[in-house]
């Protein structure tokens, strides 16, 4: 079997570093703070706000999760984001996603103070991570992947880095975060032509595609390492990633299992992220 | 030898299409109009505003160029900037990089309407073709890539398309566009590890490296598809590609030639912005 990269290892060891910055600021007087927007009712971003406003908490970040009723109007909305733009004291804003449908997210995005947006929801976060600018806030998820990666010493340069996956939360923001650290970009999609040919020339091999079990050992080239960015829930309610761990993980040389993989990091991610904000503030 | 792919017979099919829409702009009683700013003297720049001036001629917008001193200040090219986007008569924006060095592109960027920014200049518009979103501007030379794709009928979905060079100008925005028209995408540079066996798994070979000749026979599958971006000059003056044109034109199946290939097609692209902004004015 494989090394494990463990994600659950990567969030502590990051979260110690985090929880000496947030001491430092408290220590100033300054306290970073970080606010959640949620529109109407949904099951999966409250889990995703619990796991979030906990690992802030250990951290030594003040959260404030905003309810709002499902009905709201799109002008109401983008006050609210313009009150904590202004708000001194709100450090980093993170918006749930998806908005009921009268809220436009082409409008909202371009409304939510670059400086705050600590998930790359603004096109001015966006533009940053196409062009490999320094100052902005790439999405949590490939920021993840890339924790992982500089965690366990794995340098993307000069390696085939290849992406199963071309969404605008994960697949093309991390091609581009790869291409920053020198690695051989290749991102494949539901209309590549062999899919199994493109994975098995990976070195660093990220399944982020949202598919249950669909990387299997024939598609994994001996000693690659193996990100699974995936979370899904099997037949049986079972959550697992993108990858066929049972099968891959006997080939893979290194790799992330799910759960413990890449999701156990992001909301630590999401921390950095408001503690850079404030920082930078 | 494969087939020529003429920019020049791509360019001339595109003026045609752009001249009817200006006729029935101006119909209307609409000048479409490029505002084109240059800061001090630069003989690259000028020969290509020359040719840009030319073209747009041809097809009925109108070209105003504005000349700015060399050590103009930040605040005045602001001025400027601000003027020409509230200009209801100005469609397009070109400014010509790279400005002197009391400007700062990180701050003009921010300032140009991205709906007059026909260049790509505007981090609104990066993040359009980073995310695929319609409405926005590519830059002009990967959008030429895509013309004489489209033109001679090459369909990237499902094939291998392999870009080398990774710039902000041509190779990163290329392999976005080509993403969206369904290309499996590979990114090369000076730090992949074996560029000759990237390049030879390539359908689609896109050379942006901006060294002259570097692209081999050897480096060529049999029948691929060749666009050289490059615009280079060689050690006895004579203008060449990326691409060894004379070695590799009898391995391509289709390629474009320098000059005469991509290099023709970028001003009537430039030309189809300024019309495309003015009917969205």
């Amino acid at each position: 079997m494989g090394n494990i990269l463990s994600g659950k290892e990567v969030a502590e060891a990051l979260k110690q570093k985090l929880k000496a910055e947030a001491d430092e600021l408290r220590e100033k007087g300054v306290v970073p703070t970080l606010s959640i927007i949620i529109v109407g009712d949904r099951a999966d971003s409250a889990a995703y706000i619990k796991g979030a406003v906990k690992r802030c908490g250990e951290i030594g970040i003040e959260c404030s999760v905003t309810e709002l009723p499902q009905d709201l109007s799109q002008n109401e909305f983008l006050e609210v984001i313009h009150r904590q733009n202004a708000d001194e004291k709100i450090h980093g804003i993170m918006i749930m996603r998806p908005l009921p449908s009268q809220i436009s997210e082409n409008v909202v995005k371009y409304e939510i103070s670059p400086a705050k947006d600590v998930d790359c929801f603004s096109p001015v976060n966006v533009s940053k991570v196409m062009s490999g600018e320094e100052g902005g806030f790439a999405p949590c998820t490939p920021s993840a992947v890339m924790e992982i990666l500089h965690h366990y010493g794995i340098d993307p340069k000069g390696k085939k880095a290849v992406i199963v996956g071309r969404s605008m939360v994960v697949g093309r923001p991390l091609a581009m975060m790869l291409l920053k650290e020198n690695a051989t970009i290749t991102v494949c999609h539901t209309r590549t032509a062999n899919l199994a040919e493109e994975t098995r020339r990976a070195d660093i091999l990220i399944a982020a595609a949202g598919k249950a079990r669909m990387i299997k050992k024939d598609m994994v080239r001996e000693g690659t390492c193996v990100i699974d960015v995936g979370i899904n829930f099997d037949e049986n309610g079972k959550m697992c990633g993108d990858v066929d761990f049972d099968e891959v993980s006997s080939a893979a040389g290194m790799i992330t299992p799910v759960p413990g993989g890449v999701g156990a990091v992001t909301s630590t991610v999401l921390a950095k992220h408001v503690i850079q904000a404030c920082k930078r503030g």
